[in-house]
């Protein structure tokens, strides 16, 4: 008998960023993941190190914020822009916010750690689910075949202690090796270069012991004696980068490299008059870096890429890790939605056409950053150098949205509503409920904006935007409006809405538990009904005005999601609802006049359409409309994809112990 | 040849919150500490859990609220107080904020969480400085004699899994038993109690579930069947105190006692109309409690208790934790003061006056509070009973400053100024400068009002009220004024301070480390002169304007802790400079005339006393009058009196690396 090949829902090769935040997604999801690394360890020093702002929110949203905070990683607030002056000298020429305030972050800054701590806080998360990362191992071969329909992949890993190759079968494969990838090498997917400059870096990590003033601020530093990035670091550190050689250069070698005495020597002369020694040097490396992007992410929509397997650039923006934590939740809430029987396949589609169209964004700012830091540092003191000082700056702050991550818009798809391209058969009344793209609020494909408000049952301050956690369920965020206020008696307009979502035969109700009365989710207000959506509804009222016990029937299984829109926001000092202002339901921000709405946001956050309250069934109508673009049709037979019980092993904290009670669908 | 006997700076009998903490802060300044509890392992479920928000703000100038905060505690907002309806029913009559905007708390909440992983955090932090505490282990014996006059008292610790005693000799003992304990009963110290009345309480933790709506609300339920208090914790978890006797019941047996089922069955009568179920107990108790007050804290200033072992009272108001973690820093920084050599002994008086004075008024507090619970439950629904419900109810609210922990104010005394008692022999004219008690400003023995600032050299938004860390040092805030803004050029008040705080025989410099030029502090910024000052400088100013090298001499050994007063304030809307409007150095807050000034904080955050700046020498002469009632006379010998290195263990993690850069003074 041939022994039984073991199988996983899904293999993942790299626990850098990416590929250990698509096991925690997967994981809490109740998927069996297989995870290898061939680093013997976790990542002890260096590397990428800059999360973004739009980053520190879905990380909250996922949980691990407060855990990668309590490692007290540096911020950086500003940026400050050095040029040349006379006598071989630099000079302070400006500051700028890193995350200005037209951006309206939760967290204006850009938190700075070493790239080992973030992956500690997530290899301690992926324990509790029980998912653990074999090391060193490699993968030596994979392919797709029908020996087992159900687990198409067929992957040999090979562990690097015993140096014994196992084969497993998985339903999917997943590639986070970093940019020299074997699984991209074996699928022959091409990187394209943007830019034909390629460049030689170095990077120091270190505790450095100067009287330059700004030591503590993100720099860049242009002088006669050449340019660097300082980038300050937890831990009294800093990271300086420093460009050793371009491919412009005439003699250009892509194997150049220096030693630490002479990128030290280097970083003396660019400091001047400033003194520079160091105390410590923690870490160095010297790597050539060109701008590339993969073909494609996955050539059958079961062996899938991305990080930096897919997407190369210059590490000064501090995008990398970024970007790779957003391949990340994009791939696993799609690959839930399809193995949980809720979505066709050919969602899986918009994973590389939405990533792949962010990769390509990146790259081109980058290309341009890159271009304009080198000219930049030609040493020539004159006009031109100037000019080319004042494109750079120009250029960093134009793309200050884009870097800090509330730039990134998915293009209009399946996903992301827009009236010129999704659901022309929808009859015009009701398309007209639909809010179209307003500039500034309710953007499909972007993230919707944050407010306060404060949460009923416990009279907590909490961010409406992130409180249905990072659950894989499609959220609808319910704004009753101002004539749904308490003070008015009756709710007409929720009322319609909970009943026409619990109508046999709506979107929401076709996916509702079928074993409703044997679930227990008393516990549970972030599926209580159905493991795809989550509601959360806003009342224009105080606090003590709402009594949950006279809300409609949808919203008492909601009771933990129910919020007053009573808190004031500087941003819209003469609305007397704020939260409703913020994402655009009262006309020019003041007065209490709120209209109803129901916003719905895709499983990572990004906005997905925006539907007005109507007292008929209009608004369901129109999201119906909306999700028959890609939901199954008929009935949910209730079973999940996932190999192991369907309810997340890890619910929200917030809720704690909620996750016990929730008895398995299986 | 008898057996050498081992020698600690200080013994600690009890790792609850009172002796975890008193360890933690006198290890991380280098004391060597020996510790041990009886229980074999950390407390695993129950008891303390409330941490009021001053506690909140300590614990994070300690460097530990973020990793207490990362158990994601629950947080009462509001107090819902519900009261009999007839049918034998309850209604809710009310909510309140626990913690009213009027206090201007930075964290207006209560966190909840087991004290079990609050001590958790603590003995993490402990193990940072190699201090473990020995359990299970008790205290046999212990005497103050002359048999080494450095280390006056003889202890006795027993193992209790060896079973083996061994003798330590230490400086001093420090018991936080808790309420039953070995120390004081040696020490025939009386508790003495403030209310005849005792009460015997049940305390149950776990999961209810129940659609009783205000159940993640702190909430006060009385009803024809009893009194129930509940309180929100962790992890979906919800704690019930239910008072089971009184004294004044006419069949009083302190020792009475109920089982779960029998609380269980009275909670759910109480509860009524609404269902009230267990899906969990996680931890039961019942308890006689009585308030009592130890007579003395200390009899000869070598022994000292804190905690429980000197006061308790009924667990309602959620005080015990938040009182034992003032106990133990007010004994923790006295204590390093006296044996480093800065102070004379006579200040270790001040850990009884101030610490007993505060524990008197929680009694107060806590007997009218207990005894109006008592009688609201007596069951009738009458006039009477509403009168003592809502007498109960304004209680509530008048006391909310105090149990926030805002309301803790030390009398005057040599550490807290006052016109009356202190610095007689000042001539008037200095005197005139020191600022009298505002009532809603800067209260001498009170904590200084928060406000926020830019750090000039990061740029990061900060607190500056927390900013220096407790590192055992007098801090001195220096507001620069509206007249010392960099527009003006030069700094003449801030020269004058600077010159006259550096000029020799100063009390500032005759605490300078003396081998000044061999001292490594550049990456200290605490304490780059001594281990006893540390300064924060607010400047009138936008960030970008402030050019630290411009700064007086001494403000630039202080680079890290200059700020400027550039955010606003919703408090001070109509002041320039928010930060010095909140401290009252603007005039009816509104205006762009600011005054400079000291404020002088002592290391546990309590207001000293504040002198406002002069061109002059007077100002650093009204600061010398001050310091003279406690300061040795003479120059400091510049060694420390603990056994380990002087410098703290663990510096600020916002200063990071810092610490291993300060070469020891010994």
């Amino acid at each position: 008998m041939a022994p039984r090949i073991e199988t996983y829902d899904v293999v993942v090769i790299g626990a850098g960023p990416v590929g250990l935040l698509v096991s925690v997604c997967l994981s809490r999801w109740g998927y069996k993941i297989k995870h290898i690394d061939n680093r013997p360890v976790p990542t002890a020093t260096g590397r990428a190190d800059g999360i973004q702002p739009r980053t520190l929110e879905l990380l909250q949203n996922l949980g691990l914020k407060r855990k990668i905070m309590a490692y007290d990683p540096a911020r950086v607030h500003e940026v400050a822009f050095w040029d040349p002056a006379p006598g071989g000298k630099i000079v302070r020429t400006g500051t700028y916010p890193s995350c200005p305030s037209f951006i309206d972050a939760r967290y204006p800054f850009t938190a700075l750690l070493h790239q080992g701590l973030i992956e500690r806080v997530m290899i301690d998360d992926l324990a509790k689910t029980d998912t653990h990362i074999e090391r060193p191992a490699t993968i030596t071969r994979f392919e797709t075949n029908n020996a087992d329909p159900n687990y198409p992949v067929e992957v040999d890993l090979k562990n690097l202690d015993s140096n014994v190759t196992t084969t497993y079968r998985a339903k999917y494969l997943f590639s986070g090796e970093g940019a020299r990838s074997f699984v991209r090498e074996q699928l022959k997917v091409q990187i394209r270069h943007k830019d034909p400059i390629s460049y030689v870096w170095g990077v120091m990590d270190g505790v450095l012991r100067t009287n330059f003033p700004d030591i503590k601020m993100k720099c860049t530093i242009h002088s006669e004696h050449g340019s660097i990035m300082v980038i300050p670091r937890e831990n009294n550190m800093v990271r300086l980068y420093i460009q050793i050689a371009s491919s412009t250069d005439p003699d250009f070698n892509p194997r150049k490299t220096a030693t630490v005495e002479e990128v030290q020597h280097a970083a003396q002369k660019i400091f001047q008059p400033y003194t520079c020694d160091w105390d410590k040097v923690e870490w160095y490396s010297v790597y050539p870096i060109g701008q590339g992007l993969a073909d494609k992410y996955t050539l059958d929509h079961r062996v899938f890429m991305g990080g930096d397997v897919c997407h190369t650039h210059s590490p000064k923006a501090g995008q990398g890790m970024n970007t790779a934590f957003h391949d990340a939740v994009n791939f696993a809430w799609k690959i839930h939605h399809v193995e949980s029987g809720l979505a066709s396949r050919s969602i899986l589609e918009t994973y590389e056409s939405e990533r792949r169209a962010v990769a390509e964004m990146l790259l081109d700012f980058d290309n341009k950053y890159a271009a304009l830091f080198s000219k930049t540092q030609s040493g020539a003191t004159g006009e031109e150098a100037e000019k080319a000082n004042q494109a750079f700056v120009d250029l960093f702050k134009a793309n200050c949205e884009f870097t800090s991550g509330f730039g990134v818009a998915y293009a209009p798809n399946i996903f992301n509503y827009s009236p010129e391209q999704s659901l022309p058969s929808l009859p015009s009344a009701i398309k007209s409920l639909i809010i179209s793209q307003d500039k500034h609020k309710l953007r499909p494909g972007r993230v919707m904006p944050n407010s306060n408000v404060t949460r009923v049952v416990d009279a907590n301050t909490v961010h409406l935007e992130n409180e249905i956690p990072f659950n894989g369920s499609f959220r609808l965020f319910v704004y009753g409006g101002s004539s749904s206020s308490p003070r008015h008696g009756q709710h007409p307009l929720l009322s319609s809405l909970s009943d026409n979502l619990l109508k046999a035969g709506s979107f929401y109700s076709r996916y509702m538990h079928k074993n409703q009365q044997h679930l227990d989710t008393h516990h549970d207000s972030n599926n209580p009904h159905s493991p795809f959506f989550s509601v959360a509804l806003t009342i224009c009222a105080k606090r003590p005005e709402i009594e949950i016990e006279e809300l409609p029937e949808l919203f008492q299984a909601y009771r933990d999601r129910v919020y007053a829109d009573d808190l004031s926001s500087p941003l819209v000092p003469n609305a007397k609802y704020a939260s409703h202002a913020k994402v655009g339901l009262i006309p020019e921000d003041k007065g209490e006049d709120a209209e109803g709405a129901v916003v719905v946001v895709r499983p990572d956050g990004h906005l997905a359409i925006a539907v007005k309250l109507t007292e008929g069934p209009e608004t369901v109508q129109a999201l119906e409309a909306y999700f028959s673009q890609f939901l199954k049709h008929g009935d949910w037979d209730g079973k999940s994809g996932s190999s192991r019980d369907f309810h997340s092993k890890q619910t929200d904290t917030r809720l704690g112990g909620g996750a016990a009670y929730v008895r398995s669908l299986l």
